[in-house]
């Protein structure tokens, strides 16, 4: 098909498409002629995918980029594939210290007290679960840094939900990865690793907001019709 | 203590205290004189917990700026409060249609289509699951979009794990209650929402990429070692 037709089907507007080629978001389509290119139907299934890691996964168009060269990339032994994707999908945070560019003796000597609570935490729980984790991995990085966090606003008791959060989060990473062993070529197993990954995050997050309110609803006994 | 002595145990830059204070999302320190004012822990409290909320939650000042405001708002019945605080800190998607500006035959039916189906679907698992829940809640309306947008990538096969992120989501969504309903104080309660609700997606998010990282470890039985 010709680029119009790719964002009729798509609804994404040709400029779009244009910057999303330059970027090397998507594959450059196959020259009919000079000036002139067709699209198949593996270019429209990439724009859907690069649509919905920025309208759901709310990933930059950078991440993304990253992320798709993961999933094209397509040497090496699955284990390090799915690793590499999966790193790549962290959120990156701007935490770590207490924050902006002050750092007076008090707040600079808190924050990496908690950091260090945080850390022995982590690696606590990846030995107690036998987790098979490198120690600085990014996922651990970015979980000792929320817990710092956590503890910094005076919340520690939501420290020890961990093992719960835990045990919950090793029975959805056996699904994600279910669903991923399911399928069969090698490029849509990664590609599921990234749609399992950002969009299994916005529904797992929006499924647990619906569980709050259910689970409120019991515990109060009031109407939910309002919220 | 002034507000050099509250940026130096925060570590936050007295200019972006100020603009905190005009933002009203730091409530004004007790005037001492004209034009000096006296800050107590409540202050260092509340801007630890904005700074954890956009660096952690990466919640924007505006929805910093809501979700205080359902934290300080201490009228309506207990359910009620939970409600707004765990509504307003849905994420918002840019999705639903396919995207840009273009609206072609093809793309804005598809979409339509998927939008209707995901639409069943989430009202389906409502029911099955007896979850108290408005049909026009937010959070909803959230997964409607997420589930329309996995089947618009061609991941249709994904919709079928709802069932099981649904049980895990409602064994942390019960995590997330009792450790709310711990609190006694009505502020603490609240807070606790958001804290639990933004602090604990980040802390859920890394926790599933790292049991992630484990499942693939143990299914391709290789080294972790580089992941």
């Amino acid at each position: 098909m010709r680029i119009g037709e790719l964002s009729r089907r798509t609804g994404v507007p040709v400029p779009t498409i244009k910057y999303y080629l330059r970027e090397g978001l998507l594959p450059a389509g196959e020259l009919t002629s000079p000036n002139q290119a067709s699209y198949g139907d593996a270019h429209e299934r990439r724009l859907r995918l690069v649509r919905a890691l920025l309208e759901v996964g709310g990933l930059s168009v950078a991440a993304i980029g990253e992320v798709l060269a993961a999933v094209d990339d397509g040497d090496g032994p699955v284990h390090d594939l799915l690793g590499a994707a999966a790193t790549r999908l962290v959120p990156e945070y701007g935490g770590g210290g207490g924050g902006g560019g002050a750092s007076g003796s008090g707040g600079g000597g808190a924050a990496d007290a908690e950091t260090v609570l945080a850390r022995e935490r982590v690696a606590r729980l990846i030995e107690e679960r036998g987790w098979r984790i490198a120690s600085g991995n990014k996922a651990a990085e970015a979980l000792v840094a929320a817990l710092a966090s956590v503890r910094r606003v005076g919340h520690a008791g939501f420290v020890e939900l961990l093992d719960d959060y835990a045990e919950a989060a090793e029975r959805v990473g056996r699904i994600d990865l279910d669903y991923v062993t399911r399928r069969v070529a090698r490029e849509d197993l990664v590609e599921s690793v990234v749609v399992g990954t950002v969009l299994g995050d916005a529904v797992f997050a929006a499924l647990r907001r619906m569980a709050q309110v259910d689970a409120s609803a019991r515990t109060f006994g009031e109407e939910a019709s309002d919220v």
